[in-house]
């Protein structure tokens, strides 16, 4: 199985810290070595890195590591192959552009005989039954919505869609267009919203604490999402199975995919 | 205005020598200091590396400059924007899926008064001209071709939508997906094709000579496209204006745009 990383924000922060310990659950501290990718939303841009070695020994890894990159949305996945070879092109996050936004998927997990594509819009390029999945979800947004609907439609849609799909087998993701981050559980995904006041956290992967009140300004608000949690001295919130949490400018707001109508 | 750079060989090659020189000019030898972009074909799947920075001082051109990723396809960009701001968004090459591949797109020139897009399957996330002609060119590709066409239908397609955004101002391009790679001089393109017996080369823009005949094996092609050349003791063959010169396993074959039919 993989690992899930996400953070949303409500101002540009850089996900060095977080990414740090995340890494080195791809070949040292953890067996997910077959790739990892990161993706980062700066306004309406978006630059995905991504590569099919293992994280923790990867030298785009380690760029990232060390490059504060600040960004509002970033969605991060380190890979143990199940579906699809160790190819470049089967490494998550994925990405397409859909009403002209850029949309970025990672999912951890196995999924099952997905309903055929119809093709119309998104094909995938690689073998791996989540970009299946992410073209899925694509293909169902734009055929209920030719033009980019509300936020309360987007949702509904995006729960509907995601219902179906989690009946075919294990489906946690992370999505985003940039404005929303959509983290959907179905066996392991938890979150953590920093604010003021800041205090210290340590990395469960390496020996390393950082005081984020020396990095923050009081009114910075920051959701981290991650299969396990990366810190040991902060309550981490365990999402339920079936939960849906959209997170805009680092809050959260849970909707059951069982029952949204 | 830009500058283009573009490598397709018949086996995974790496561009570190030419993204070199290239890189120097955005910043150091040159002026094309709004950004830079890279993509690295690796069978089915892409990186796209992109930054707003110059490219002579950024931490991604620095990784890119001594990481030899081997590929068989590369499209690489400085920029010196004109239209659209200074974002990531506007930052190419721009990349598309289309038919279950990755499209690749890097514009050097100015178009005005482009037709309006139809956006039945592309739209522009940025603010360029640039972006624009690439969705113009993907959507004609899809309207008339719904499933992948054969690639003399593909060039013929590519030559007449070319032609046709061309008379809307500069098009100089480098296009691909991972399969063929297709080149566009509107005013400033040259390409090179080394093979056996290699020799020395010296950049134009650093005192750096590398010998490829220690680097490269007798039955290696490797084709390099670039708006000015980026050698200064190799003969660059000049494309005409109106050339679309289409790159398959390193070896060049030129179409004209005018009188294709």
């Amino acid at each position: 199985m993989c690992e899930l990383l996400g953070m949303n924000c409500n101002v540009p922060t850089d996900i060095c810290f977080s990414f740090r310990g995340f890494t080195l659950r791809g070949g040292q501290t953890g067996h997910h070595t077959d790739g990892f990718g990161i993706a980062f939303f700066e306004d309406r841009g978006c630059r995905v890195f991504l590569d099919y070695q293992p994280s923790a020994g990867s030298p785009i890894a380690e760029l990232i590591r060390n490059y504060p990159i600040k960004s509002t949305h970033v969605i991060a996945h380190i890979r143990k192959a199940t579906v699809g070879g160790i190819t470049l092109a089967n490494c998550h996050p994925f990405q397409r552009e859909m009403w002209g936004r850029n949309w970025i998927f990672a999912h951890n997990g196995n999924l099952e005989n997905l309903p055929a594509l119809r093709q119309r819009h998104y094909r995938p390029v690689g073998t791996t039954d989540s970009e299946q999945a992410f073209c899925l979800i694509l293909e169902t947004l734009r055929e209920r919505h030719p033009e980019p609907p509300g936020s309360g439609d987007l949702v509904r849609t995006i729960v509907e869609v995601t219902r179906a799909i989690a009946g075919h087998g294990t489906f946690n993701y992370i999505l985003s267009d940039g404005e929303l981050m959509f983290a959907h559980c179905a066996t392991h995904l938890h979150y953590i919203v920093r604010q003021a006041p800041f205090s210290h956290a340590h990395l469960v992967d390496e020996d390393l604490t950082v005081d984020f009140a020396d990095l923050t300004t009081p009114e910075d608000r920051v959701a981290v999402i991650a299969t396990r949690p990366l810190t040991d001295n902060e309550t981490w919130t365990a999402m339920a199975p079936g939960e849906l949490t959209v997170f805009k400018d680092g809050a959260p707001a849970t909707f059951p995919t069982g029952d949204f109508e």
